[in-house]
């Protein structure tokens, strides 16, 4: 992929060669986003954060990786007051708001709808979640921090060994997720989920077909039981007929550190991509877990920036100069990470 | 008028020669809005975007070209949460605000509610649009525009042949656009409407007075025929006695490339405040223009971004500084505009 | 205190020194706000702005205060659309969001929420008011604005004279300014309120026990007659059984240049935490103090700008440095202040 001046809309447009371009960005972005050290390589630049549906720690974290860059950002939260309310075409909002940044994040209801307004905007545009649809720096944050934690102990995304959890049907990020584990070699995936929640089918060939070990079950403790990562996901109540089906399910799929010790190997990595729930009849991930070292869901969201950060740098074609417009940080940040 | 440290509340502080350097000031701001240079001539300076009803591009818009002279930007939407509404006077809500920012834009619903305001603060304020009052940065933007199309042509603001078309009774823009094109000599203005939406009797006076022919009617094809500019505006369904009357009245000023082709001159301009309308039943503007290379509505609004960096620029006497505080940009900016 | 990388969560951690080293601090800030010059000691740095609770003043004043320290600010304003409604815990939404900035200023309705956060929080939090709990900036501005109004005649925190008026009961304002008192010496507090809506008992005894005098009385004039300070609040009708009763008091609380003429001594300094009530019925002090040189109530509001920079140096531990990063403004700032 040629990156620089692009819209970035879907994990489809991405080959191992350009994922793992997006990574190697993503690891010179560390001392920038750990305050060891400052970059106003993008000093001057505009982003255009347009949020036409809200999402707060999306929202934020993109802007405060436009920040880490040296760029200001214009925001707009909320679609009720704008002019698509009122009849006018994306065509012409795209228009007429690409006219005012060098940049645009846009997250929008409406599946399709971001690829719609890249068409008709004079600047790149990143889709930050349109409806059902894609997602893609959430995704390449996930790959980014498994890539990232197995690195610790050794391992790589070929041979990867994960287990996604919960609900497998509905959920955006794990969709995304098993797309771009296909283009690494010899991942095994064990996806648990209740039987109306699995997997959709094409997602599965998809994965057989591209030469994965795919695995199904309903059974919680086997399959995460040789695992390098355990990706869990929200059981959402509102999908289940009735509140005992959806409890009968949560029990079984509940990680907590009594789980965990019988069970994972010691290295085993537990992901989430947020929020997960803390409310007692709801949980996935247990607060005793919060202590465990392998629990990485934290690193994760601060993945986000330094993703987020590589694919502002690479868009706008200043990957290679990020350090040459650095200095050191001269305020207290002992401590902070 | 004496920008420096002035308000700019209303088009009627304007004098032919004070329109001239805002639009002289515009002029020289295209390298920046077009990215082919950066300045920070505003380093430093805090815009209070505030406003109390919600305006997506025009606050965007406001806030985008103090970024582009180098400033940040502290915002507030929305009008709930303020202290107006626990019984505070705007005197007092003005004199806080003003003590947090070096410039504040204000859109308020009330009409003279920006003026009451801005008696109040310490800081220049500009109106971003005070209810049906005054939104002068739209008037001088879409003068600007006017000035620029025609002199592609060799035409000037002197002489020019402008049709106006549309609901010109409750159009705050066409009004405020009159009385500034009442600054220029022999203008030649036809004002295309439905009788029931046609101009206020008092601005056509004023124009007449001022020298201008004005002549009034509801015949789009031949009123379109002559002129420099076709400014079209939303009719607004809302205004008639029912559905079938409005709907009678826009079958006859929907312009799209056939009309155009048919009855207008090979050069005239289509300009439009925007949004426009892009539901079938509701259009003014065909989306079949949006290949016409004399349709100018996102000019028209690219030239905004001009026009509010040179009002900053002027009421913070900064105009003749904007250079030397420039530099070139170092991101990707290919294929932009 | 060692104010580097602390929460500022409640002026329980103010002990006198801390106190006076904040306002040391904050009296360097002057020709910054004041826009004599400009510093840059922060840049790069980012305030995280979370106001989970809106208050358009103390946001957009914490914000400025940011940017007059030459740092960048994200936001958010209001509850709803956040993760902690999906059932979050406060600790992973301060886990997420402390990984996006340098500093986070929180704004949250819930008693000790902000406590809550700080704790898992991996960067400084500021309060910026948890409900009926603590609002600290407020307090140590009010406290400031107090020692600089006194200082222009002689006078000091110790041997201070005050009045309070009006609600003493739920106003968090007049609580928190009472525990600051008290770490200053001989000072004289006059509480003048209805008996319903008398200063809270502990809250009295606390200030006995630290050595100061205390009197109550619902009797305004006598009460302002010997005071450097008459400290006014609302009265707040939805706290009365009726209007009518209401109405009473409010007649007796009433603050005008008349009252003021007749029973102050001609220095004595007029507060308010604002918003005063511009309300026929419902105004405690008149808008014909707008003119009364002693009228301090947006020396007050500015005065917050000062001592919310001071805090954010104070916690970046840069306080040492903003005059080395400073230069000289630009713009046109005349007739500003």
């Amino acid at each position: 992929m040629q990156f620089a001046g692009s819209h970035i809309l879907s994990i489809a447009q991405f080959e191992r060669t350009d994922v793992e371009r997006v990574f190697a960005v993503a690891d010179r972005m560390g001392p920038y986003a750990q305050r060891k050290r400052l970059t106003k390589v993008l000093d001057g630049a505009i982003l255009g954060n347009m949020f036409f549906e809200p999402s707060t720690r999306t929202r934020v974290s993109f802007g405060s990786a436009f920040n880490l860059l040296g760029g200001e950002v214009r925001e707009t939260t909320g679609f009720e007051s704008t002019a698509i309310a009122k009849g006018e075409s994306l065509y012409d909002t795209a228009r007429v708001l690409s006219g005012y940044s060098d940049v645009i994040v846009m997250r929008h209801p409406a599946e399709g709808s971001v690829g719609e307004f890249a068409a008709a905007s004079r600047v790149p545009v990143l889709n930050g979640g349109d409806g059902s649809n894609e997602h893609p720096s959430q995704a390449l944050l996930d790959l980014y921090t498994i890539k990232s934690e197995v690195a610790a102990h050794g391992g790589h995304l070929d041979k990867l060994r994960i287990a996604m959890v919960g609900d497998l049907r509905y959920g955006r990020t794990v969709h995304s997720l098993c797309k771009l584990l296909s283009l690494f070699d010899a991942v095994e995936v064990h996806l648990v989920s209740p039987l109306e929640l699995r997997m959709p089918e094409d997602i599965v060939e998809q994965m057989r077909t591209a030469g994965l070990s795919v695995w199904e079950s309903d059974r919680l403790e086997e399959s995460i039981a040789q695992v390098d990562i355990v990706y869990s996901t929200r059981i959402q109540e509102e999908r289940f007929s009735s509140q005992e089906e959806a409890d009968l399910y949560r029990g079984r799929f509940r990680l907590n550190q009594s789980v965990y010790t019988a069970h994972c190997q010691p290295n085993t990595v537990i992901m989430h991509p947020l929020p997960r729930d803390s409310r007692d009849h709801a949980r996935e991930l247990d607060d005793d877990l919060n202590d465990n070292p392998n629990l990485a869901i934290f690193r994760q969201t601060d993945n986000g920036i330094l993703v987020r950060m590589a694919l502002f740098a690479l868009v706008l074609d200043v990957a290679d100069q990020v350090d040459s417009h650095s200095r050191e940080v001269n305020w207290y940040t002992a401590g902070r990470f």
